[in-house]
């Protein structure tokens, strides 16, 4: 691919935005970028890197010439129009759940299975923000000292159910102060039949649930990491839960390796040498990831290593990362970097 | 006991308003009621259940006559007079962590281990809050079905701090929707040498950091946990983080019992019928416990029980209290019933 023509699908979206801002940020070798919205969007202009783009409407016939299409405009979309870009001709990066635990459709984190990028059909399916910045943390320490159990707490950000949450949070906080009534009507999501305040609460709900008293949010960080992994006897378990955060997903994670003579030293070193990935592990000088500080950061966070006081293969770890960037719209164009390398 | 008159350590502070709350709100037969605090606050006037109290200086003196004295000003506070109170005749139910892991002191919560109470020497340790609501809930489980292994990430509201950290809190909040600068200077701890905003944030650190990389409170939960239990061979773990919620802890709790044949319901029905707890747990219909609803509560609410998928010996909880209640206030007004029982 010499000439790439890019599409965004859900250019107005939290995540649209930010995969347009990094493809010009990251100098990609774009030849043309459309952005692609619902009708309701069409006609609004987006600036980046002193450009001014017209969002278009989705339709079928919108990627003719298309290389690369971004989906991220939600499932339903995807489902509607990525058949219709393969068929143009333009491998589809897909940042919903529609395509990844399909088979045939290649789940890619690239620091961590690069390798899966040659065996697509169309379409790439970029995982869920959660999962990606816990298994590019975990990949080396997985392949150095082996990795049989996983448990994860996750301490997640309101952008992460779009530019409605973010609004939400700061209207709540407003009402909070002003001792006003808390009007909730987008969290725990959209498509809830209940909603909460999430303005000094914790929601131990994200997206519906599932089977077995699983959230699908708990269930996609479970079977996409055994996936990413290509390791469906690792035993992982999640429990997620939404925070009044902006921007900036935290997660508390437990794992056990196959050794048990591995030092907190020996981790920390993985992670200073693991791409993309930044060690704060310091507690005299109380330097730990916090997501109000990895806001707008491309990297993954990782600190609070310790050794479990009980078990000699267990060890604890703090990670941290923006959702919006590695776990979604940086990925998505790393993803397109390394297809076109 | 029959005429009891009781002191209350601390009584300006976030714990002790509500110790005295409580006492008049149970009807505790208290014949007087002295409330002791710095000499800074000495002469405040406190209002409850119709009366007006005068806040006194605690001084070495302060205790004579006194049967019950609940102490919550600080650890370094209890250090410095409980003995005084105990050589007054005294019973001292203390809120701090000063002498919670001291082999003679009992270490109480009523619904758990209330045979302890027969064995103190004048002092009973009140534990730690977020351990509190933890075992009154695993409490009915490991009688039942055994308890091997516990893994507990919290969700910890700021009130845990002190009315310091509510304020800062608040105006932090106030600040961000001004958009004006963000001031820290309370937490994670008062003592620390850095402060962060808590408001939009996560702070994987409350209190002091101690050995191997855990934090006091970490410690205190693995600890606390396994004396209350009376069993040094549980495994249990703790990863510790601070909210921009209110008052309410929220725990997200992994645990294996003995059996593999346990079921959700078989733990639901065990919640349903313990006492002191509410189960909260119903997919269907978003039901669930959350801090901002559990605040001014007496119970601790369960919810969000799953089986693990990988290990059917292996369970997940969502367990919510109002750390100043059932974890702090509350906990200590029942051990003072259940002595003049």
């Amino acid at each position: 691919m010499k000439n790439v023509n890019v599409a965004i699908v859900g250019a107005t979206g939290a995540v649209g935005t930010k995969i347009l801002e990094k493809l010009v940020e990251r100098n990609f070798p774009a030849t043309s970028i459309k952005l692609l919205a619902s009708k309701r969007s069409a006609g609004n202009e987006i600036e980046a890197g002193g450009n001014t783009y017209i969002v278009q409407e989705t339709t079928p016939e919108a990627f003719e010439g298309i290389d690369i299409a971004f989906f991220s405009a939600g499932g339903s979309i995807s489902e509607k129009f990525a058949q219709d870009a393969v068929k143009s001709g333009a491998v589809v990066i897909d940042n919903t759940s529609a395509f990844r635990m399909d088979p045939n459709t290649p789940l890619v984190v690239p620091e961590v299975n690069p390798q899966e990028l040659k065996n697509h059909s169309g379409i790439i399916a970029n995982p869920n923000c959660s999962t990606i910045q816990m298994v590019a943390a975990l990949k080396p320490i997985k392949d150095q000292y082996g990795l049989n159990k996983l448990i994860v707490s996750t301490y997640q950000a309101v952008s992460g159910a779009g530019v409605e949450a973010i609004d939400e949070l700061a209207e709540q906080s407003k009402q909070f102060a002003n001792r006003s009534e808390i009007e909730a009507e987008v969290l725990p999501s959209a498509s809830a039949k209940r909603h909460y305040p999430i303005a000094f609460n914790a929601i131990p709900q994200i997206d519906s649930f599932g089977e077995s008293g699983y959230t699908l949010e708990e269930l996609k960080m479970i079977n996409e990491t055994k996936k990413i992994f290509s390791d469906q006897n690792m035993s992982v378990a999640a429990t997620c839960v939404r925070l009044p955060v902006v921007s900036g997903h935290s997660e508390s994670v437990y794992i056990e390796i196959d050794h048990d003579d591995v030092t907190v030293k020996d981790i920390q070193s993985l992670m200073e040498n693991a791409p993309g990935i930044v060690l704060q592990d310091d507690p005299a000088s109380q330097l730990y990831p916090m997501p109000l500080y990895a806001e707008d950061k491309d990297e993954v966070f990782v600190g609070r290593i310790r050794k479990d006081l009980d078990n000699p293969k267990g060890f604890h770890l703090w990670i941290v990362s923006d959702n919006l960037l590695k776990g979604a719209a940086l990925n998505s164009v790393q993803i397109a970097e390394a297809l076109i390398k």
